[in-house]
């Protein structure tokens, strides 16, 4: 174990409430494979708080929930529309094409953001030669961790209905999107027309589970009635459910998951203004020509918007980079621009974000 | 929850042990999806408890370890040979089907066991009409909880490699059949010359987690190159496999998985002792002839060899066996026979056994 | 090329109006992939011909006339039901399978014919460990080209229906259905509920073409709009579909579709006219012992009911029966009871009837 | 049928000489599905002429060949890299992420050409979340009727090979690029290096039928001998298999396959001859303003290097496109710059392509 992560999210543990939970359930026997009267009763209230007229299933991983939940809604025949740098293309080796056979068509995106002008360019229909798009997955937040507003997810999901399609919400990090748009769940994704979700939890203090719903049930009524099938191909079956269950009940109990992903937003935000406060000190009048070149050329790349900070280092050698990585892990995203992710989860701590900020004064001063 | 269940070994908790192996390694921050030095230390141990020469890795549950499994020795062209009572067969919702577009052939099968004779007459190649069978995939135990000697797993996987195919162990319970035969892991699969095994944990006290182990890696040395991806695209890699490996780490610490498989295996002999006993009794001499008649119908149709007892509760109407699955958790496996599976488990209680053998008594002398 | 061929209807050649018919055609320019005018008008016409309310299709050969049909019905977590001895199970190489992902359960049969008693036993559903049966898919003349009356599909059609599934027909020989029964096409399949037909034609003296058709659009009508996609990724789009259309506008002209198969039908029962006539003469009074003990172990195994006459030639030797294949293509069905299959084309002479009633004969004697 | 189209070489009918081959294959009886001595010896004669050193199997069109040729090359967790404007990309409606589940990469493209430069971004390798680029897929001539030249082919199958990976060529249009370069089939692929083929003929005045041809055997032994499965669970094997070997056996004969694609090919100089004397004509001094500036804004948009003219028509109005395409069958390439595609066939005529020239004349002078 190392003493700082800003690699991902998903490098921090559990949270203690999480574990409590799971110890509380750990007595007696029940059936197994969800069948047990306590998870139906937990999916029951998780479908209340998501504002009901929706079926909700424990998954165990979030490439599982997107397989699940875009496997639901296509048939073989089917394109799925996806920003190119969306997870189901970049980080899931295949995993839906190779579950649903079908193509994922990448489009250009902003941000990680796809529009409906980009979109409607591949809304076409009726020729044999041609996969049919039938779903557009979007990720809310995105893979840069910025925000769709619910307003621009609407007219997505507006412009796929008009089409006779759907839209999925990537939203392994939804509660981050909650925690950051100060609007629920409800607001973010049933209003908006979603489709179908795939809730994670992994990321945001859970050992392991996610969700996925599947919304508006009178027209999707079919669709959700098979989703037990395609979560058992999918081998997303877990046979001791009522251990996500438990995981769950306490992360959306006194809004738990709000305030982890709250914290993981909140350091994030801390740190881009550390940041920016350390590199105006080497920028200012009087510094040193050299490393106030060198500061003046490390660049936020992205808008901060939920937990993670993009970061262009592009001052530093590479064997600065790796020195800094040996400490604190974290990803370099685009090696020519030498742009980094930072990300925070919800157990990062300022002391971390300092710590990480001096070491990274230093280089640019030598 | 219930006070009591035969239903399956995952109808249990978690041991002890295994919450307490979560909790130790949950601080700090490491990489995520198997990546840390943890885990891989965890794996090259189990690998060397299974005699070296292998690959393992993990994943989350035993539809996903036989997935990986018999994928990574496919073609798409290949069949899989398996007894018709095959978990892969009957429970598994057609996931390797699904992921692999493979047949598999169900062989005519006794007692869940399939015999050399019987798959040698399917081992037919060059026809281009047909599919090519590639692998055997049997389970050890069986589905009916019998055993496989080490001498006719290995005469199996002898006829396989004969004929330029594999063996395939779907080991979800393998520690009841270490704990039944007083034999090693590397004993009973390494040894008798399998090439894949789908080792189990979640049905004998994890919270979650399996492993899939590639064997004779001279051979099989590419195929277990590409398992990580197999694994990915199966929806089967965790982002914090430290948690299963903790897990893993101490179910093979101090033999806690033979001990608790072999209590489970203890309890379902003491159940099937209990059983005869209380039957004896009702049969005896003297006894009232319709209770006596009712007592002889009552038929052991498996034989009992690692943690469950196979019964036919024909003198039984389906109300009264309506009636203590309302109690005790358990399933009809023939509808016809009314032949019942009472499956023990590492926490299975004398009292709970007791407790069942006196209701069915009383239901018999109704 | 050989004299002579029992092994199969398609080791024939072409009719010669057909060829005809393609040479017709062979002038000009057209829309390519059935989008000219010529192929639409001959498609309705066939529709019509098969009693309206109906689409069809051109496809390419038999393998990709059911891998579109079935497809068309098929969640990836259906399975098809089909006798044992199904094309699709035993001469496809797992076609279907490797398209669909879906199982194919196989049902015994009886002369190749499954029952409603026996198709019912596999009618559950709702269970998320097991497939979904979909739809029941039978060959009309079954693989021993024996029949169901239309009275039988009807009531597989009707069992089907009642269970939300759907029946599929493979009628790569329908047209010698078609002659024995004496009704048409309408009568048979439309009539009879099916919901979709592989509708043979290359086995019946055509160059190449198979047609598929969905039935009842009322109910299938999203089904049938599908078909041109999934065609297309079969990789059974032809793109100069007039070379097809000519060839079946030719086939329906004057019932030479009827013409042909009959005459493959009256061949098949002279044949078996012939062998029991000479096979009478050898076990008649006054014979020589031996060779009336060959003579009479000589059996029919499957009735004659349309193109093929199932022999077993017991009596005969490896070396005989593979003296009798080198003049005359044939199969022996099944190896331990020396089962061979007959068949007839549109083009099988008496000649080469009496010829090989000749050739055993004298076998016989030896 | 039409007088007139340029919409595609498939538009065509069929060379008489491949008639006449036909009809001379039939009569007489033989084993289906290429199991037959004709089709054998025809196979063997079509791999000498390819090199020897390379294994070549019949199948129906153009979709199936690439499906077989690129499934054989592939694991399931592989990409195949593709130009953008690939046919199996844009044309084929899924049918290769259908039958492999493999996704395809799309690259950027210049006149439908990828280079050695852009390839080398996409091989990387060893990443458990990535798909691992297996094989290149590029058709020759492009889907531009461009041409790689040899030595382009062998720097992309060079990098391919010393990366792992395979180099395919779609060549349904190989013929053309024969006649054009002037190069022998064993020159531009076995020489270059090339894995696989897809050798096309339906579009070159066959009716129907294409070649796979796996080279290299000492490499790409193992994959050569799958091939007969693939083929069958593609549906592409066809069972009077002597009346395509019959066609391609002429195809060959005099070289034939040359003649016919280099007619085409001249006859796509002749078009833009014409078209570029026509335009030069309506531009020249002292010509009406308003005709001159419509004719400068038609523009050739590819270079003609086989047998199509690409064209801008930027000066026509829609509804001047569409009563030229009542006319003449040809396609809108690219509608916002109105890019048309002109293709020439085997047949082809002079009068045709004045015909055409005449009537823009006409439009272009309104």
């Amino acid at each position: 174990m190392k003493k700082y992560s800003f690699g991902s999210d998903n490098h921090s543990g559990v949270h203690p409430l999480i574990i409590k939970a799971i110890e509380k359930v750990n007595n007696g026997y029940c059936f197994g494979y969800g069948e047990d009267e306590y998870t139906e009763n937990v999916l029951r209230k998780i479908e209340a708080l998501l504002g009901g007229n929706c079926k909700a299933l424990f998954v165990l991983n979030g490439t599982g929930a997107n397989v699940v939940s875009l496997a639901s809604f296509l048939h073989p025949f089917s394109s799925i529309l996806a920003p190119e740098y969306a997870h189901i293309l970049q980080d899931e080796c295949g995993a839906v094409e190779r579950f649903t056979s079908c193509r994922i068509t990448p489009l250009p995106s902003e941000q990680g953001r796809v529009t409906p002008q980009e979109v409607k360019k591949h809304l076409e229909f009726g020729d044999q030669h041609k996969v049919q798009p039938a779903i557009l997955s979007i990720s809310e937040p995105t893979e840069f961790e910025t925000l769709y507003t619910p307003a621009q997810i609407k007219a997505l999901a507006d412009l796929m209905h008009r089409n006779g399609g759907y839209l999925h919400i990537d939203g392994s990090r939804i509660s981050n999107a909650v925690a950051a748009l100060g609007k629920s769940l409800k607001e973010i994704v049933a209003d908006s027309g979603a489709d179908v979700l795939s809730l994670g939890g992994t990321k945001n203090g859970l050992l392991i589970g996610e969700i996925v719903v599947v919304f508006n049930l009178k027209k999707n009524k079919a669709i959700a009635e098979n989703l037990v099938y395609i979560r058992k191909q999918a081998t997303q079956l877990y046979s001791k459910n009522r251990f996500i269950a438990a995981q769950f009940e306490a992360y959306f109990k006194d809004n738990l998951y709000i305030k982890m992903a709250g914290a993981a937003n909140r350091m994030a935000k801390y740190f881009e203004a550390q940041l920016k406060t350390m590199l105006a000190t080497l920028s200012k009048g009087g510094a040193n020509t050299k490393v106030k070149a060198k500061a003046e050329k490390i660049a936020f790349t992205q808008k901060v918007e939920t937990n993670a900070v993009y970061l262009s280092l592009a001052s530093l050698s590479d064997a600065q980079i790796k020195k800094l990585q040996d400490k604190y892990i974290f990803y370099v995203w685009n090696k020519e621009t030498k742009e980094v992710r930072l990300m925070c989860s919800y157990n990062t701590t300022k002391e971390a974000v300092d710590s990480f900020v001096s070491d990274l004064k230093e280089l640019l001063q030598k």
